[in-house]
């Protein structure tokens, strides 16, 4: 299968500013007047440049071009786990913005490693990227400024932030994500929400207990601490943190689930138990993870704006770079519902052939 | 939490060649020679001007440098899914290995569009990027030239090919792949196996099905079409078809999955019919997932070399660009076994909380 066409062509020539000074018959000072829009160049000199560039194609060279501009038109995308279950979706809404506006992205892997961040900072400012997105695949945490000092080139924090410096930084909307978690099982007349909530060492614990509290107390319903749980954020320790929620003798009517994995694995303990999701307990998910809407029976969840964030980090690098400078500080991104049937909605086509991710064959 | 903060601190002043002449007390002519490795210096120059460069810490301006050396040190990466399965492993890859090498990587996603592909390619050679790496996210495929001609700029294929223009393509070696995990169920005695195959629409399928009845075959057992089926890659079709197999009147006494969805499939197939595994039916997968280590039981399975494929991509672009020209023609990179209890290795520790990614909290 190899060897078998002919090798590459040759590149075409590249068009210099002199054929088209030629093609216009101007000089090729003035062709580069026009291109950079100085002023003392005739009307007419202008519009037989343009029309010369048009009729050849000529596109400046864009290293010659960025030395006079100091703008390169590139972006330093850094992320500490590029195989992060967040992460590309973050990273698309990156690229589809910046690609969108004409700026080329870096990828960066730093493995949350200090040195390789430096390393790569390096690499980044000699190649004099015009700004830089630090993206934490793992969770929502606080951290320092970038391991390199960056002087005035921008940076944008993206699922995670900093006080060290004064950027914007780009994060979910945990506590409102959980009111609107809670909010949709009190509007299904539920009054006795369990929420089994992920560990105490996360951010997002801490707001999304808060979140479930504002909501219930919203609603005039007291709060009552022996429905909250708090475990590790996977499918077995929503089993477990289920069955040890539906022992008690005034069991939860429904249960909220901060992960999609935990809300796995309460489904499978209430199954277990011969309690019918969504008729006797409704559950709702966090994350609208690609098996989710896969899931049997497919998970009401609130989804965490992944896409979103990576769009708005792309905005406001965009706009750090072209003006105007974005708020510094902390932005949150709205959470959102995705209503599935472990609440009881309609119908939906969910029984095709499927994987976890999502991908129909 | 926001403003708390002075504002960014002033970006340190550059050093230039003639910081670098003065202190070294030559010509900025002389500073340039050197670095540049040109004839006719001094040896007594050439220390004074590295010895400066050393003290300033100088860093040649890149974009500078690279309109003399004609190279930009980047690469373009364009991958047609950045939030396929199998991508950000490939990718991750990719980026060790040309990072380690001084090269910046451009990150693109095309979303398969032919379109978006060309509005990328443009903006890399805008950029004047020394290669090309075009990834399939999707499956191992035959496709096209680039989406716009690339001249002389190097460009690798991986996990797709190309016959339309001569250059390095990398995928797996699924045919040798195959054989592994027939080859394991062999020699664990078993003389039916099973073979729970993909669709006939991929290519993969057709080179898993030749291995497997390679090994079948050199181990003297006679090949038997009713031992095979095909169906989509995913866990529902994997446990239709285990159950169709094990219904038999001459079943199956392994199983080879050609995935591991497809694998988790049968399983749970096994499961409902009361049969053991590993015990009464080993069963192989295909991919190592993330998944596949924390399975009950944990998966066995043949591992595409994703992270493999991305590196040898990585090191034949850079081959490409620096020399010696890589061989066109398609490179496949050898599968490997993940030894685990599905087929009755040693007891791991797999009762941890886990979730899908394999990820520990």
């Amino acid at each position: 299968m190899s060897n078998k066409n002919n090798t590459l062509q040759k590149r075409p020539q590249r068009i210099t500013i002199r054929d088209v000074a030629k093609l216009a018959g101007v000089s090729p000072a003035t062709v580069s007047k026009v291109l950079n829009d100085a002023p003392h160049v005739s009307q007419e000199s202008r519009q037989r440049v343009m029309s010369a560039v048009a009729k050849l194609d000529f596109r400046p060279n864009s290293i010659a071009r960025s030395l006079k501009s100091r703008r390169t038109l590139t972006i330093g995308l850094i992320t500490d786990d590029l195989e992060g279950v967040f992460t590309t979706s973050m990273m698309r809404g990156v690229e589809d913005v910046t690609s969108s506006r004409g700026f080329s992205v870096f990828l960066c892997n730093s493995y949350g490693n200090a040195d390789k961040e430096r390393a790569h900072l390096q690499l980044l400012l000699d190649k004099q990227v015009d700004g830089v997105i630090l993206l934490s695949g793992y969770k929502v945490r606080e951290r320092g400024a970038p391991a390199l000092d960056l002087g005035s080139i921008p940076v944008v924090y993206l699922y995670q932030y900093t006080r060290d410096i004064n950027v914007p930084c780009i994060v979910p909307d945990d506590f409102g994500g959980a009111e609107i978690g809670t909010n949709h099982l009190i509007s299904l007349g539920r009054k006795r929400i369990g929420l089994i909530n992920g560990p105490y060492h996360y951010e997002a614990t801490h707001h999304r207990l808060e979140g479930y509290k504002s909501a219930i107390e919203n609603a005039g319903i007291s709060y009552d601490p022996s429905l909250v749980r708090s475990g590790k954020w996977y499918e077995d320790a929503g089993y477990m943190m289920a069955k040890d929620l539906m022992s008690m003798d005034n069991p939860p009517d429904a249960l909220f689930c901060c992960s999609d994995s935990l809300a796995a694995g309460a489904i499978r303990a209430l199954c277990e138990l011969d309690i019918r999701v969504p008729d006797d307990i409704p559950v709702v998910g966090f994350d609208n993870r690609p098996f989710a809407a896969h899931h049997v029976p497919p998970l009401t969840t609130v989804a965490l704006p992944l896409y979103e964030m990576g769009r708005m980090a792309g905005e406001m690098i965009v706009s750090a770079i072209l003006g105007p400078t974005p708020e510094p500080g902390i932005h949150k991104v709205p959470c959102y519902l995705v209503r599935r049937e472990s609440c009881g909605v309609l119908k939906a086509s969910y029984n095709s052939v499927r994987d976890e991710t999502g991908s129909y064959s």
